[in-house]
């Protein structure tokens, strides 16, 4: 075989589900490699939330959109299959910004070896963007306090499975939304959250007053959605709002307004948003503070895989629906 | 005389104009003085927009608010006319939270000697809540940088308009939002302020785009109102947002909406509220903080004088109007 197939972004969304059309499905000639070329067989890519930002337009948003006629952006998880890099050998597993494409063409720069003993899974989902920005956004931003009651959005989520179980390690009442019975169920009796209050239910001021029944400290927001202003309403003195995704705004062309600014003052609120790419000079320190909670047992993890890289197209409108239920990968 | 004029909170305000049925206007005896008591004849009291806070039932808010049949609470400046404590003379001027009354008992707690050569105005106005407030929320919270884009809602207010010298004064390109030509001008001719936005123009966000062309860095709020938005949508990345006051918001039943929370993601914003209650064990440093500016003349102040103590009642809705020019201060 010398070709492959890749996917590029040939336009950008508009509002409402991601479509085929946006997209091309193209077949590339497997390169022949110069010196310090590493070529990379990809065998996993991780979906993210992320993607509807690099998808947009804006430009004043925290990393450069995709062009148009340019591979769709993406980690993954693959192994050299042929290296003119000293540093590289054929064989080795290697993690990176790879792209929707079955190999990718690396000089070596932003390519990682992989030499723990776990599953291209279990990194994607845990070491890779799920649990640096868990770690960043919870103990950088959020500073947890044993005993606070945190709420977490989107916590059966890939951040928000990782965020609420290290609140939990950290000894904090831990309150979990998401939008279904099974996710609830999950959540509690698989990841130890104290609660799981699902967003579509009708009483989730009622729910919000029963599982924090001493207010909010910390409030990690992955999701947005109706529930934002009843969560805000009982955040209390000197809380901390991490804001980090908004999956149920990425599709709206117009989008919902925020809760009114009087509790920020009121209750002396700091709200703060963040995105991995200005912290990336970070990640050893977030894989120094992450790995004892994960050599502890601490963190679990599942995965929803999707086969074949086309899937990857259908696959974003997952995170609108809700339905994945886990990490998204795409076996390649 | 032995009687004296108090000035009880009788109702709770519920949304609109102040009325004069939320108070009672009250005789009292002059209190004879017990071991360790200071008398003080108040000659200044300040108005401030914290006071809608004080008289509202929220009690999740900062500060317990004033019960219904006490004496409705401010800070003020005056005179020791008795004294049976140690550390205070007859003669020594004072300051303290006082509260809507001609004469003011105290055990000392709380009660602090001016010596300071400046007038009564000039205390309240700079070295009060204004002066303190501004320098918290400036540096401590908005950690301005030298270069950057600063707007100040409120500019010709007590806070905002030393907020805006202070930052004039760090090097900062400052913009103040107010709402009539003549503050305009007083803010950028008198005080020094870069430009001037009249919040009432139609012509918000081209406004903003002349004024601030490289974008906003740090955005200190006073007002809240319609421009909100449209410095929201200007924010840099990184950018901080203070948020001290909501004056257009306090006698609404149901408060405006806030942005949307996208850019707080996109830019990687941190909106913070603040008062100072949180911070009075600060005030020394503040004042430390403060001192060197209003010494170099960097700071000037304007004062608005309403005569009597029932012209506290009606003075509170010049804070709703804007018609206020200056620092409101009620002469006893």
């Amino acid at each position: 075989m010398t070709t492959y197939t890749a996917i590029n972004l040939s336009k950008r969304p508009t509002g409402g589900a991601i479509t085929a059309d946006l997209f091309s499905v193209v077949s590339k000639e497997i390169p022949s490699l110069a010196d310090g070329d590493v070529l990379v067989k990809q065998h996993h890519m991780s979906l993210d939330p992320a993607m509807f930002g690099w998808m947009s337009p804006d430009t004043n948003s925290y990393i450069a959109p995709v062009a148009l006629g340019d591979v769709m952006r993406s980690s993954g998880i693959g192994e050299v299959v042929a290296s003119q890099h000293p540093d590289f050998t054929v064989g080795e597993r290697v993690m990176g910004m790879m792209g929707w494409q079955e190999y990718y063409l690396s000089n070596g720069q932003g390519l990682n070896k992989v030499s723990a003993p776990l599953s291209d899974e279990a990194v994607l989902s845990v070491f890779a963007l799920p649990g640096l920005t868990a770690t960043q956004g919870l103990f950088n931003i959020g500073k947890p306090q044993t005993g606070e009651t945190i709420i977490v959005t989107g916590a059966a989520g890939s951040v928000g499975s990782i965020v609420g179980q290290l609140a939990k390690a950290e000894g904090l009442h831990v309150i979990g939304v998401v939008g279904s019975a099974e996710k609830a169920d999950w959540i509690v009796n698989e990841l130890g959250f104290d609660a799981a209050i699902n967003y579509k239910s009708d009483d989730l001021d009622k729910q919000l007053a029963l599982h924090a029944p001493n207010g909010i400290d910390l409030y990690f927001e992955n999701t947005g959605g109706p529930i934002q202003n009843f969560i805000f309403e009982r955040m209390n003195a000197h809380g901390r709002i991490v804001v980090c995704g908004l999956i149920a705004d990425y599709d709206k062309q117009v989008p919902t307004p925020g809760p009114s600014w009087l509790n920020i003052i009121k209750r002396r609120l700091t709200i703060q948003g963040f995105t991995m790419p200005d912290h990336f000079h970070e990640v050893p320190a977030l894989l120094e503070k992450l790995t004892p909670y994960v050599l502890a047992g601490k963190i679990k993890h599942r995965t929803h895989v999707l086969n074949g890289l086309t899937a990857a197209i259908e696959g974003l409108n997952l995170f609108y629906t809700g339905e994945n239920k886990g990490k998204l990968i795409v076996k390649l």
